[in-house]
């Protein structure tokens, strides 16, 4: 069996503390584990490392490497240079399958922003489906419902068999469906063999599959210019509603999907006022509030059903039923070019991270972390001097050619136009402050190196 | 005529925008202006500089010494070495002008953290309550009530003359109060001949007047020994309440006391949904809110009656109704030793400014900001390098008895225990970044060297 992971989420709902370059499958909710990692974990328990494939956007595989690499270095990351919903990312796992000779195999396919409490339970419910995938049928697996929630779609199912699909209904008619006993919630999970699920594509999402079967998808660099003129469609829209082939197992294992503040605040543990309050918060009087502080001192009298999320760069404060209107503030700065929902001040590097502390006029510091036997590539740039001070760990730093090993304390000025590279060849982490000064403070002023040195 | 601005506030209650060590009288709410500042100008255009007498902790002088500079190089500025409500600072302004033969003056004591909007219906109630104060009256200022407030205390007279003060009263009475024509809120506006006030002090409150006839005033350091064993007590309840010799005169000028955020939202200008939003807010479907960001984005959704504070260190988020418990925040803060409470993260100095934008184990970062013509003092540190990056303007660094002229992009180390002075002498402001590095970064390990080089 193979495990397929969608992890290409873009996170706009748990803004601020998500953000377009580091979505919510990427985060530490609760636990020590990010979602990703909790759901790479959960199906690990049954499916060997080397068979789980996560499909990730481009521009989060640095960061989806670097979570998986911790609990193996041996899964499989399929990068979609821009994301186009389940379809088109199912499409893309399916298609490296049959590229690579697994065409009968099962795939158990999973978002990545689940919570699945008891494993055990979701095991045996894997088991009950594989007789329906031998048989052919694409299986979902719906979820008995114990509230009308509009929020999610619902399957209408008879004795494993699926009658039919509803998008998100209205109240009243999500009402009707929870007193009746063949309505149950779309979970999102799917499970069919590779070559079951590549002919349903070809006959109802011509679309997806001339273009899928176009591209090799075994490659590393997936051509954007073809990946782009997929559409941008639900597994559920592109196939499950129009195939006469699919199965449903009921899930009995508790289930939640983790896509809003307000879901996040019911999984988790609250105290006696029913408030939940993550870091340096200090209340007075508040009921039914989710406060989470990241990095400064919240403090918080008398608020109810309030949520607020402190970031570095970015608070929220919203009411707990408005959670869902995240999405249209994150939009509202997409729209305005405002970053606040593109980064945060940490940025992710397959050698380290680095956080903005300050910028102004003419200069910008970073704090910059350089992990043991990590190195930035060799560099020069045309419009900014920069200056290390070294504040632990060791450095190397080649500058214009010269080699200096520096220890806490020392620093070092790096010119306009000189050629230099911050190396940490020690076992410790390497933390350096770093101030720019110059007219122009851009990313893109940067020279790389690689071909004159042979380094990275 | 002599004003006494009473600015000796601890700014709990606007927390986390005011600090102890930075209180509301000194921060610019709305205006260029601070509300010091502000009270100043107020009385300045009837009453010269050189008769306007600043009462404040000695702990804020330095800022009160900077803004009230920018207005005039001529008022008088009095530090208390320890606040002790206003009947102290009263004491010590009256004492100070009998120490300099101004017994037969009149003297206008008003707080720094009123609204008056007209100024010209003020004075002109000054003028009226001239006569009384010339017949030996200590007139006090009442301001007709149009609602029944608990929070201020309240005045009943007949015909100028005072009958009785009642403490804040609770909903009931202040009821009953607003329904008499002869009730009046407090406004903390006093007039009377400095002789007079004296004889009253040493009538009604001989604790305080033994200690201040013990004291020179018109010395620039009061002794704290002596000073700190004055009661903490208000100058109603030490001499107002008690004495017969006093009169009222109605205010009619439009008057707030700006002492909570809710009063701050009050006085406000509002949108359409009844909102006051300052700074970096995006906002969706709020209403009747107070949002201030100060220097980061702060996205609200569906707030109602809220007030949403956001500063470099700390956040407040709450209910409006309950901004009068934003000084228990303060309150714990001060118990848990939380410096939150004390500092913000920009610290003031004569020469300039500095604020810390990164700490961590081993360092800490600033910005340090030197007015044109400032200097530091020539110091040292036994366990702390210092690296500074030039960012704007010039600097002189005097480092171990050697000149060094520095422009933006430059930098200079100071190692521990080098003799070092950072000046600018030129017309520009100069701004530099500065890394400590060092086991132990405490602000006391400075050793000052003004007696070997004369310098301050």
């Amino acid at each position: 069996m193979f495990g397929v992971i969608l992890a290409g989420g873009s996170g706009s709902r748990l803004w601020p503390l998500s953000r377009e370059l580091y979505p919510k499958q990427l985060l530490n909710l609760y636990a020590e584990k990010s979602l990703l990692q909790s759901t790479f974990e959960r199906l690990n328990k049954f499916i060997p490392a080397e068979n789980i494939i996560s499909v990730a956007n481009t521009k989060h595989q640095a960061n989806v490497k670097m979570q998986l690499g911790k609990l193996s270095e041996n899964s499989i990351i399929l990068s979609e240079p821009i994301s186009k919903n389940t379809a088109p990312a199912i499409a893309l796992s399916v298609k490296y399958l049959i590229e690579n000779n697994k065409s009968d195999e099962t795939v158990l396919v999973v978002p990545s922003d689940l919570l699945i409490e008891d494993n055990e339970k979701f095991i045996q419910t894997i088991k009950e489906a594989q007789p329906l995938v031998d048989k052919g049928y694409i299986v979902t697996f719906g979820i008995k419902p114990n509230y009308p929630e509009t929020g999610f779609g619902y399957i209408c199912a008879d004795n494993n068999i699926v009658k039919s699909f509803t998008e998100k209904p209205d109240k009243q008619t999500a009402e009707e469906y929870i007193k009746k006993s063949n309505y149950f919630w779309n979970s999102g999970i799917f499970m069919f063999k590779a070559s079951v699920m590549m002919k349903e594509f070809d006959k109802y999402c011509p679309e997806i599959s001339a273009i899928i079967n176009k591209i090799n998808c075994s490659d590393k660099n997936i051509p954007f210019t073809e990946f782009e003129k997929m559409p941008s469609i639900s597994i559920d829209y592109a196939v499950m509603e129009k195939s006469d082939n699919i199965a449903m197992v009921e899930l009995k294992s508790n289930w939640k999907d983790l896509g809003s503040w307000k879901s996040i605040y019911e999984v988790s543990p609250k105290d006696k006022n029913n408030n939940v309050f993550v870091g340096h918060v200090i209340d007075k009087d508040s009921k039914n509030s989710f406060v989470y502080a990241s990095s400064k001192l919240v403090a918080t009298i008398g608020l109810e059903d309030t949520v607020v999320i402190e970031t570095e760069d970015a608070i929220l404060a919203c009411k707990k039923d408005h959670t869902e209107d995240v999405k249209q503030i994150y939009e509202t700065l997409k729209e305005q070019h405002d970053d606040t929902q593109k980064v945060h001040k940490t940025v992710y590097r397959p050698w380290g991270f680095y956080t903005v502390i300050a910028e102004g006029k003419g200069f910008q510091t970073k704090i910059i972390h350089v992990n043991p036997g990590q190195q930035l590539s060799v560099q020069s740039h045309n419009h900014r001097s920069e200056h290390w001070v070294m504040l632990s760990g060791m450095a190397k730093v080649v500058l214009e050619g010269e080699d200096h090993i520096l220890s806490p304390g020392h620093s070092i000025d790096i010119p306009v136009k000189a050629i230099h590279s911050l190396q940490n060849p020690f076992e410790e982490d390497l933390e350096i402050i770093e101030v720019q000064k110059g007219d122009i403070l851009s990313e893109d002023d940067i020279i790389r190196y690689e071909d004159i040195y042979g380094r990275v």
